[in-house]
């Protein structure tokens, strides 16, 4: 299943790595790709003077409902099948331990990001639930088949930390990264591939390896070699398409556009109405 | 199963008491715990003469949508397989009857709440839909797995009837629980439980109970104890922990943060925000 | 399992027509009852001088992303079996077929409406993404089990297609279907039910058919004489019901109720509440 997963990916295979359910094809690549358009698109003309906060917090709350719902079928679904085997004396199944982890991650990570936020800044907040379950579930991904529901936590908790400041980081950067896809999916990625290599073990998941806990050193390296590799084909592949768009049809928005907003642009269209319009044409 | 589900409570069980989906567990415990937190916080300062409608009628509709959803896997997940057997000369597959018997139940009790609007406040509303789906799906969850489809639209019908009248009586008490959340989850659980003693059947599920109309006048008696001690638990239990949490951090918000709203107070962040902001610190 | 479908229908099995997962029952079905209501109905006053864009666009993506979710389970479920078959060489699992056909079919034709947007009116838009997603899977509702990944690409574009000029025909004939429904769920119906004449194969599907393009010309006699029934049946059906509704409970509200809007005038509430209000009697 691992070797499934390395082949979908064309790199974690070959390199012998860990990635359940794609943490480093996903979230280390969508991250690492997100940091470099951020960089090389530049920032809003309105970055970072005038912000506009989050226009809706229960549409927040809703999405990643969404996808922690979803998670589950991304994570115990890339078990590829709900039979049971056995690791040594144990019956396990995958797809269940994929599916425990995953949400005891998610849990793990909201927790720990309201700690973060009532400790340093007074008031938890429903927006850091939800980022902070976001950065749970991106930690686990690669891990997910691989560990015990006790690892889950410890990986959900160290995920949150690490992307709660990285975050902090970006805001000094004065990066333009709306949506923090960098902090929580590449950092949070790179977190969990790293932890894969520490908390893996093969008495939940036989087709796996064991991990560093387990006696096996090498897989840390493994696991580094192969975040070093998706870093390289996401960040250059990435930095090279911006290029051929931005010398064909153009990277960015009119100043005007940008003030204007793309909704109304771009698109001709507007979030909401509450008054009666014109006939659409 | 119904055993493993008493064992889960670790009460049902003890006492041979039916409840296929924790009704007695999370609806009624959710219920009674709600109510004691209503009277010993006491009343909001605007109660009962300022309240706000829902802000956001769509939002309820979607939630009430999203949970009929999600009830399907509590009940129906709760036959812990979805294998099928027998009873008698039937085949029977517990998990499909819980199915079917919940969703028929949340139509039955929608429809119910809905007709009793329309003739007592000649009105009637989506907010009363999604109420009365949601009592359906409580009064069914303890009889999910144990009865007939035809049972299951009379369960809905009978839990909406009381839910509907247990609201307006709370109005009159003017208990401020302003989910109604004993009214629909403690009393739709309470009613759901009775009627399971009533329509329980083994043709539906031989590893179940007969209940009174199949002759087995003894369960209505065990599932009035369990709706007793769980009941005291809740009670009990909600009333003690509340006390210890007013003796030491306090239960009560300021006066000026009641007014302010506790987004603002207690969490700094507001539901929606239409305008640029300042940047986040 | 086409003859289980057409028996539900009482319609499709006696002809011999192909309909996977109920693209005549349904969509053919609710679309031609919409475009007769909205005939006998006549149109809303404001119509269409004054007519109200969506007010919420990203209740529309989370509608149609909701929507697509569960269609999944709509038309694959209706393989009623996750096993596999096989057909001459090939191992199939008509589940699967199912549910790669809808996903794949629903995509296309998203991307031929923003194309279609794009090129004849400048802007692609977030509505018309998600109506050509609803469109593609209205398409490919009654070939789902019966076709080719590579045919679902091309009932999403057709399908797409069609429905784009059927809704500015709707246009301007000046018919107040205000959801689009017998554009969308009428005419995308017509459009699957002929193309799953032309492209059913039972290389995917042994029970199934073969169609046009495998040398079964007499199919696409066969559904369109099932897709004639269809509009014969709803559109009478829809006629009398509707006669009848006139003649007894009248079937238009008042004219002061079209301008005060249903919401209050019949259900005694709106959507949105901003400010705190009095307490509900």
């Amino acid at each position: 299943m691992v070797w499934a997963k390395g082949g979908f990916l064309g790199l974690a295979g070959g390199l012998g790595a860990l990635d359940f359910a794609g943490g480093t094809v996903v979230h280390i690549s969508s991250g690492v790709s997100a940091l470099v358009a951020a960089i090389v698109l530049g920032r809003r003309k309105t970055h970072p003077d005038r912000l506009s906060p989050p226009h809706n917090v229960p549409f927040i709350l809703l999405g990643a409902g969404l996808l922690w719902f979803g998670w589950f079928g991304f994570n115990a679904g890339s078990a590829l099948s709900i039979a049971s085997g056995t690791s040594g004396d144990l019956v396990t199944n995958v797809a269940t331990t994929a599916f425990v982890a995953t949400n005891t991650s998610a849990a793990a990570a909201t927790l720990m990001w309201l700690i973060l936020e009532a400790v340093l800044r007074g008031k938890p907040t429903v927006v850091g639930a939800a980022t902070g379950a976001v950065a749970g579930l991106v930690g686990i991904t690669p891990a997910a088949g691989f560990v015990t529901p006790l690892s889950a936590i410890l990986i959900g908790f160290i995920t949150a930390f690490v992307c709660f400041y990285a975050i902090s980081f970006k805001h000094k950067l004065q990066i333009d990264d709306a949506l923090d896809t960098f902090p929580v999916h590449g950092v949070g990625g790179t977190v969990g591939a790293i932890l894969t290599a520490i908390f893996a073990t093969t008495q939940v998941n036989g087709a796996g390896k064991d991990g560093v806990l387990r006696g096996n050193l090498g897989e840390l390296g493994v696991q580094l070699v192969a975040i070093a590799v998706a870093y390289a084909i996401a960040g250059v592949g990435t930095w090279i398409i911006l290029k051929v768009i931005d010398a064909t049809v153009g990277l960015r928005v009119k100043e005007e556009a940008e003030y204007q907003g793309l909704d109304i642009n771009e698109h001709g269209e507007e979030g909401y109405n509450s008054e009666f319009g014109d006939r659409p044409t």
